[in-house]
């Protein structure tokens, strides 16, 4: 199946990935994690909930920590371009006959949820309460100095299908996996704020969260997290890297919260703004697709994930494997 | 004066600055200069004319190098969102009454060539001819390891009126230098592609060029190629920095071409997609505006630019001056 | 067995490790490896052998490159502080029983070739041809921009043993590994230039050397190479890394070269010339001890290593084994 | 005047330079300003002292901060190789007719206080005692990152005459200013550890102290200062660089306490334990030697110095001048 043609004039206009909310089951340990060893900064905390932005970030948060019994992710957010483009994500997302709600949010102006096809729940709103910069208040970098969101991966059981469904709303594919044998997406990186991606696929039980990422300013801040997190009771949380992607070309590391959910860490992808990119493709069975130092990822990273809140999870259709580590 | 509301809506749709024809007296002297010592990848040469791309860049060139008598800059390029944005550029810019003309550029699709209102020449286009991607071929890093060309800056007589007429093109400003005295602007950055500029005005005798800006990977390429300058005959190239502007909060370096183009090195900006970024403002008299750790700019930073071929040059309306180094 | 007192008056006085000469199967192929991927300088070349030096030494040679059938290892070279020193140095070894030569070494001056108790061939010398310091010539600098030679480590079958010969040399302990349950050497690290070894010693099958080290100036510098070799070929050349030593706290990167020698880089170790340092102990079942991070080095990196020339090969007396990647 | 022969077999040992007693007028201010700012680790406090170190350090301070009126510096001390070695050292000075004393200081055994012929005065102990080692205790790390104390720099009235005596003492010349003029020396650096240099000699106004040096890992640990330094208070109180010295390759920058007392931040110079290696040349007329990027330093950093407590000033017998900045 071809990828299909960018859509350069989707319905409503969608700015960028915006925020997730991870129900942890230890809100105390899950903000030492946050806060203090990647050094994400509190915006709200209560008993309930914990918010936190990134240093370059004034938007409230780009994670809200919630308290729960299981660790499920909810609603990934994403800002919209105007508040009118929140009423044309609800028209198009009536017309594809899919659930839409408007929610109150702390923090945040209208906002809609809704669901993609696969059951992935989705926010979108314009407005969220901003805050004054912080980026050049030096006293607060710590941890791994964490300037941004940058993007969330998705198990899908059928990465073609939801390639073309972002596709429609204006994600743009950058780079991809194919299994060469049945010509099927096997992973896929799609993009609106002009990196590598907003949004990744990844073939596997699905729909589930894979992870989060926060992007940094160089390969050494992922090297100090990983000496701190090493004498900080973390060293299990470290589940593979750090290393280069040859997707996206980034420098990444991947690591786990307390509570299991994965977060990357990453830095170095490229500039896509350009409407007439052409995106990458890459062999499934080439091992510097994963890692262009060689190095394959451990089972654990291809099987694990975050379960949405209230999502059933599907097998995927495509049964191609990728290296794995021993 | 206060900032124009910025206009979310503009006629046609610029995606970002691509690129610049700089005139050189010796090609054989600033091909050493841009290729041996910065680094770009030379992607065309013929005995008129050298075309140099960064390594991120898929687009054909970013730099012309065009031999002449007289070192001045000819047009900045632009790339717009398809063609049919070139179009509407036609009709919004002989609605101003300016100077359009169709031209033939090589490397590039369909061209038209204006300027704006300050007699700044501009070329506007979308397809270029692209190369393979390289930005893996790490054998090719070398110099300062330039990843893309990231933005110009031009002395206008008349900021806010430059940012008023960019504004109407839907560049929005993200930082900006007031004249406390007279509330007129200093200086201001605007951009398109998300990043902290694409464009920016300096108060000064204009319309000239002040520099272009590749963007690299981390400060430390910037501390490699002022070693390599040092020891290479290039050391009276260097104008000023290292540093970290408290505007933009980029690390930086100036130097100058065979020729006394500027030439700024840049990294560690940030994302500014968001459509209600608020704009941060600087106080003139304020030293770590230009430069976070106090270091006041040289005197030549300020008085010297290159000129645009053909353009007449006047004297600023706004006669307030920043801290300059003794 | 405690390890031995501190032997602060040696017979005769070691500067540093110096330098090795490897015996490789294939010129053309090797230098292509040591001089354009590492960055190391050559500064003699014939038909049979290459001269190479890292950038910041001055002495003629760090690496020697000898065409030969097997890729073996030969003598490992020793600079002293006086010419006097070697005739005390000969005394040393024939009161011990060993083997001593006068030896002829082309760029050295008068040179003793010997052997520890255990097999290793040694080469003691004062003076070699010195060449023009080149550490600010920044032209030079590619690859991995190797600073100096580091330091040997070698498989030994008694670690205990080899730890007290070469404290009587002056060699003094920095950091070591015991095996808990019987309360022997598994590893010592051992000094004489200031930093945490010029030599080292690994349980195993010995005599064998199992690396030779380069000091680098960054983790970027690591990384760069990574970079380097995954897109040159030589991504099966990748053993193990990058990752942070517990012992030593080194940023660390094993590679093999085209004939199997096993190269470390190296950088961020710490001073040790405080006569009173305490040696730092490491349980042999802590996983941290080889990598902080946690990542437990592949089989290969036990097992395998470098005959030296002539020198018969036994299995260790320890039996314990380390966490070894599955 | 050629410079002396080295001095291979001096009367005794010295190891390296271990810490400065520096008086400062607000111990709080202070406090902040060397464990908040630059990072180190206090190791003792009370209402009139306070002790810190560096992270890899394990000897209980290299800094004292005592309370005082005045703000001048007390003994330079320096770490001898055992007991036997202060022994030697009180002889050896007593030779030459400078005072000598034993002295009791908090944390040190034995110590002897003595001075050079020019008025600086010295300590000389073995024995400190020990903490244990922090360097990976990685959450401690902040600020600059000060890794240990790297070396002295002191004005001197007559710099050949300075190296002539330290040259008795072993201290052996790594690099050194000339003034081609009247071929005496401007400047030297003289090491004991196997960097550039313990100590320095600046022709001036003396004796007094130039500035005390603590060695970091990377040129970024040097920009990351900066930041915290220009949004804490702390803008004027950057007095020169980051830049790379001419001499000794140094990465550097210059900053003063908050009374004044001149402190350099260093990175990245070289191994120097050969006893054949030839010290490095330099014209006070090369602008390169002080910054090899070429930019002046200030009129402060050639002027302005660190009184010893009690002992008088001198003019300098040369007169010849660098280049300043204007």
């Amino acid at each position: 199946m071809p990828l299909p043609s960018p859509n350069l004039y989707p319905d409503f206009n969608i700015v960028r990935l915006s925020h997730v909310e991870s129900v942890v089951t230890d809100l105390t340990r899950s903000k030492a994690f946050y806060a203090e060893a990647l050094g994400l900064q509190v915006t709200y905390e209560d008993g309930n909930r914990i918010c936190l932005r990134a240093l370059e970030e004034r938007n409230h948060h780009c994670v809200i920590l919630k308290k729960g019994e299981e660790p499920v992710a909810r609603d990934l957010g994403f800002k919209v371009y105007s508040d009118s483009d929140i009423d044309k994500a609800e028209t198009f997302f009536k017309a594809k006959g899919l659930p839409v709600a408007w929610v109150e949010r702390p923090h945040q102006g209208q906002t809609l949820k809704t669901q993609d096809p696969f059951g992935v729940p989705l926010e979108f709103y314009h407005q969220m309460e901003t805050l004054r910069p912080i980026h050049q208040q030096y006293r607060l970098y710590k941890g791994v100095r964490p300037l941004r969101i940058d993007h969330f991966n998705c198990f899908s059981t059928d990465v073609d299908s939801s390639v073309a469904f972002y596709n429609e709303l204006g994600f743009r594919v950058t780079e991809y996996t194919e299994d060469e044998e049945t010509n099927k997406l096997w992973a896929a990186w799609v993009y609106r704020k002009g990196g590598v991606h907003d949004m990744a696929f990844t073939n596997g039980r699905g729909p589930r969260l894979h992870h989060v990422t926060f992007w940094v300013p160089t390969p050494l801040a992922i090297i100090d997290l990983l000496d701190l997190m090493s004498i900080s009771g973390y060293l299990a949380n470290i589940e593979r890297g750090p290393g280069r992607h040859g997707i996206s070309n980034a420098f990444f590391l991947y690591i786990r919260d307390p509570d299991g959910h994965r977060i990357e860490i990453y830095c170095s992808d490229y500039l896509t703004v350009d409407s007439d990119l052409e995106p990458i493709k890459w062999d499934l069975k080439d091992p510097q697709r994963q890692t262009l130092w060689g190095a394959p990822a451990p089972k654990s990273w291809f099987e694990e994930g975050t379960l949405f809140e209230g999502a059933a999870v599907e097998e995927p259709k495509l049964k191609a494997q990728p290296i794995v580590a021993p």
